[in-house]
């Protein structure tokens, strides 16, 4: 998170939003920030979003997720918002959208969507 | 993949590896390699195995994947073995295991899998 | 479709709902519906979604979906309900939910989320 | 399972094969096995294989599986081969395979992969 210039930009119970600026050494071949970044981001949104819904003292674990890649990721800052559909004792599904953010902030584009299963680790 | 140390250490048609070694900025809360990271050598071993089946001039583009978290990422070294199950003139499929490797060399474990879907861009 | 006894119960551009009645022929080994219907009407509804903003003369083809089953399947009757979350020249991306209805239909629980891939095939 | 003709043709710890012969109303609207009867067999193959592993009395569910439909199902009769790739007392992930299978079953061509999660309810 911190290699990436991450930072926390919203959390709610059950709801966590996660930014990124763009940087050209988080790109991938055609100068969009790299699925590897935007899937970083979606997992981890998905991790708080989950972890805010359980009790204290308990940890959280991806146990697995999947991404589809609906544009090219262009933008200036990159936006995961990342919300829980079923909390659980044992296992939380969460669902991210990741948009791509203009200069102005006008515009947000979708740029990929989460599905995943966190695992709640209790004390 | 430069950010992040990341190597291509075998490629062959429709088999790709791509190894990383172990750096304190790449792990997560627990001190174990980020899910973003396992992601993303295995992404981007999916992607190059399809591109190694693709016509001369072809551009790749990841559609989506999933990504199963199956154990701690411990070790000196991550591996990811990407291998191509069905390649397609537009889609080719490709599953990816990802390994954690001991300092000897002597064990694999592998902590992750992953199944994904890639594009190609004709010229 | 006619097997499970479903039906179309609504049909936009982009978003289409199938709904199955409840029977015992469909149910698994704890009297829910089994996974396998449940996910029969889900990829079936993203399916007509997709199709449903397609060009006159195409087919379409699920590429891939994902499934999470959140909650057990009960109720008198299931409704998927499918929406394009980003359509496409060749692939169209479609989100579903699945709920479980009671009698009196007054109530909705969400019992599956799914996150798939169509595929268009131009005339 | 039974409404479709589906049988279990193999158990052993970790691996189960599940077999679906080719039937009229079972197919879409090319005249192809419906995606939701691959995804059926291979679900239940999944859930079964991790079912093989886990303590006496415990009950298994299907938390998600993830399925890629790779060619055109045909075929005589379609087999699911799961295999556990990860087993655990909670969570255990299972890869399946589905096969169509020509009349002299002298051929089997790949036309399905999942990577799915199953929960154990232990007793």
């Amino acid at each position: 998170m911190e290699l990436i210039g991450a930072k926390l930009s919203r959390i709610e119970p059950g709801i966590v939003e996660i930014t990124v600026p763009y940087r050209t050494d988080l790109t991938q071949q055609h100068g969009y920030l790299h699925a590897g970044v935007i899937t970083t981001i979606a997992d981890s949104a998905c991790g708080y979003a989950a972890y805010s819904l359980m009790p204290a003292g308990s940890e959280v674990l991806s146990v697995e997720f999947k991404v589809n890649l609906l544009r090219s990721a262009k933008g200036i800052e990159f936006l995961a918002r990342a919300e829980v559909i079923k909390p659980g004792k044992t296992l939380t599904v969460v669902r991210a959208d990741v948009f791509g953010l203009t200069a102005d902030q006008g515009q947000q584009t979708l740029i990929a969507s989460m599905l995943g299963t966190m695992f709640c680790i209790s004390r």
